[in-house]
């Protein structure tokens, strides 16, 4: 008999986790490693050396260790704004009529407005550590050069965004909530770096995307020497450090005797999902459960349901190692009509790995739909949540609705991502009835994205 | 010996207060009634009748009644997003290098971004248990009309907002909010009342006000006769409703052996302050503490310190009862370069009765100064406040920065009533350093403000 199950089931400050989960220790078949791109030999700690952060280097190369201790001073910072709440979506429930539970971890009560401060956090907090004195990055929607603005802010690190330019157009308020925690942001491409540069010089009036806010990132860090480049989703420390959120969840679905039987995360470069999987993933390997992963993208970018399981580039500009991954090319660019983020071409590869042997079922939902979802969750539990999160809150719904049709009592669980008080614009489209959705066609896919996938020898 | 704090002191979903505090039942003189502006005779429920929902006209008169039961129905939607964080504000301190303890209350995790939720759910759930199906209110800044749209969806509610004309055009966000929620939102003045049609007449190009709104509001709730207006501000039943403020911050302060010196609200027509302060200051009354209390307001709308202790309408329209309080006069508009809420005329007739009996502290600061602060406390303790919020915050510095210099160890507590993220355009001004002060001259308050005072004679 389950206990009585509160609407939000908080954990107290001494019962937030205090290690990381490292899910790729708990995989028999690991995921295909990073390659150089000249050698194509798997990247080595001096490879990554001038581009990353030494512990960020140490995790994303780390296989074996199955818990990575969050250290005491970044525990502290945690502690501003977590545990996130987990909330039992009873009014939900409600509203669909339906038999089943359903949770979701609610990552957007800080400012950042997302889940991404909890890289961000761990990010800044190692690069102080090790004595650096800035940062670069990119943001495309916006979330995660705002969580970045925050740590560098709270630790006393110069930053500096690429934030990609018709977001940072659209989004003026994005914008300037990055530039009041005080970091330097520039609208990419510009003319900063070469990559910038090539781009203008093809395109001036490009809208540009993250794939080139990386490479402008990137070179810009290596090229001082003396700073360092972060970035927020795709890479497995990123991962690493998101498993925080599911190990809160495992904390507190324990003490409450709760069971999940489906667990549902959007999904764009896979930090999220990663992050809320990790721990029930790692027990499902170990044949402890029999839960079902969702991976939810959009059907305008769709990496996991359409893209090719292969090795290719993070970036535009072919910089950065290989990484093998379900990937659309690194020369695709979503359609400008999509909303928020979930816009990169390609997949972690660790998720990427987990798809490929059927342990993670992936879905695309077009927009349109995605937005019908967030507005019925909207009035229903009061959040107004981030496009991106509505994805998974679209196949939550759908679950549900499903187990009214079959009167299964099953227990949803899902990762709301963030807020969408920056996306206003979106749901202005949406209310106006001006949203359109994007699929891309096969020819699409082949001549802007798979036309650009390097062709190695492997 | 008091227990070590942790960085948030959490309340468990079954220590919410299930009741709100009347302060006015433990004051020996009570604030002056309100008065019919026809007959000057203290009001009945039938006056009021037309007006309000049956609940809150009894609510607004109920004097004697110390505790009032929060409906279990409403209890409900309250755990949706209560309790509300009580954060000691370690970060602020150490970047401030006081020995002062600081706590903050903080409401704006909802998505309506401010404590204004906590009324609006209230009068929301009276409206749909006296079985009416549509509200009007009015909204200045947007927070009110943002919590009540989100109520009314809850409860299947119709609701028409009319939004202060500039707010709407400077603020297309927290319309488009509004209007996610399904409200209907129209700029005001409009030419859908007479109120409106007469404010026009007299000047087209109106940036409109909150007097002017409410005076639209009460009459399109009035003129249907099967529609009630509800107010977010100013009114004792709406300082009832925010006394959950308050409960929560002593019932884990009792929890945690913490005992405030000194608390902080910013004060526009009360709502926050009254809420916060409720119980500390009814054991004030009754000689069990002897805490300072201070309310502080927005020098370009210094009500308290500059106002006159007078009965005023409530709007502009001259059309509600009269209310004794401190006022700046019902003509009274702040300057248009005010950023943010806090600029009403006047002040709740119980808090400005306790100011003028002694026990409650005012002051007035320059907008400049408070974004100073808000960006000093941003950049601490993560969270961006809004603008509102943010004259507490510059008050709670001040007074930590004078016990540093005293070498005392005060316990602070103030409100963070909300966040800012849809005030960035004055981030952004502030950023740019465009942002100026605006303080009314003494001929400005006598020309805009005290002369349209009524002239009574009582």
């Amino acid at each position: 008999m389950s206990k009585k199950i509160p609407t939000r089931l908080y954990l107290a400050e001494d019962e937030i986790p205090s290690s990381w989960f490292n899910l790729r220790a708990f995989m028999k078949d690991k995921p295909d490693p990073l390659l150089h791109p000249g050698t194509l030999k798997p990247v080595t700690e001096d490879d990554l050396a001038p581009v990353f952060c030494k512990e960020a280097i140490k995790q994303e190369l780390d296989e074996t260790t199955p818990f990575i201790a969050i250290p005491e001073g970044l525990q502290t910072f945690y502690r501003a704004y977590r545990p996130a709440p987990l909330v039992r979506a009873y009014f939900l429930e409600k509203a669909l009529e339906t038999p089943a539970e359903i949770y979701y971890k609610f990552e957007g009560t800080n400012t950042s407005g997302s889940h991404k401060l909890n890289s961000a956090a761990a990010q800044a907090y190692f690069a102080k550590e090790e004595g650096l004195a800035s940062l670069t990055t990119e943001t495309g929607a916006g979330q995660w050069g705002s969580a970045m603005a925050m740590a560098c802010a709270f630790y006393g690190l110069g930053l500096t965004v690429y934030m990609v330019k018709i977001s940072s157009e659209q989004k003026p308020y994005r914008k300037a909530l990055i530039e009041t925690y005080g970091a330097h942001l520039i609208p990419s491409p510009s003319n900063t770096t070469e990559a910038g540069k090539k781009i203008l010089a093809v395109d001036p009036n490009t809208a540009g995307s993250l794939g080139c806010a990386i490479s402008e990132a990137v070179e810009a860090a290596v090229k001082t020497g003396k700073c360092r480049y972060v970035l927020g989703s795709v890479l497995n420390h990123v991962l690493l450090h998101q498993s925080i959120i599911g190990q809160e969840v495992k904390a507190a679905f324990d003490k409450y005797d709760v069971k999940p039987d489906v667990i549902i995360g959007c999904a764009g470069g896979g930090s999220n999902l990663g992050g809320l999987i990790a721990p029930f993933m790692g027990d499902r390997l170990a044949g402890k459960n029999n839960i079902r992963f969702i991976a939810v993208e959009p059907a305008s970018c769709p990496s996991f349901t359409r893209g090719k399981y292969a090795y290719d580039f993070g970036d535009t500009a072919k910089t950065t190692p290989l990484i093998k991954m379900y990937t659309l090319g690194n020369g695709f660019i979503p359609s400008s009509n999509h909303a928020g983020g979930l816009r990169y071409h390609g997949m972690n590869s660790t998720l990427s790995k987990l798809y490929h042997d059927g342990h993670l079922e992936a879905r695309a939902e077009a927009q349109t739909e995605v937005f019908d979802a967030a507005v019925r969750f909207a009035k229903a539990e009061g959040i107004l949540p981030a496009p991106e999160s509505s994805h998974a809150i679209k196949a939550a719904i759908d679950e549900a609705l499903e187990c009214k049709r079959t009167n299964e009592k099953k227990v949803i669980l899902f990762g709301l991502t963030g807020t969408g008080y920056f996306d206003m614009s979106a749901y202005m489209a949406y209310n106006a009835k001006t949203m359109t959705d994007y699929i891309p066609t096969d020819d699409d896919l082949e001549k802007t994205g798979f036309a650009s996938l390097p062709k190695v020898d492997l």
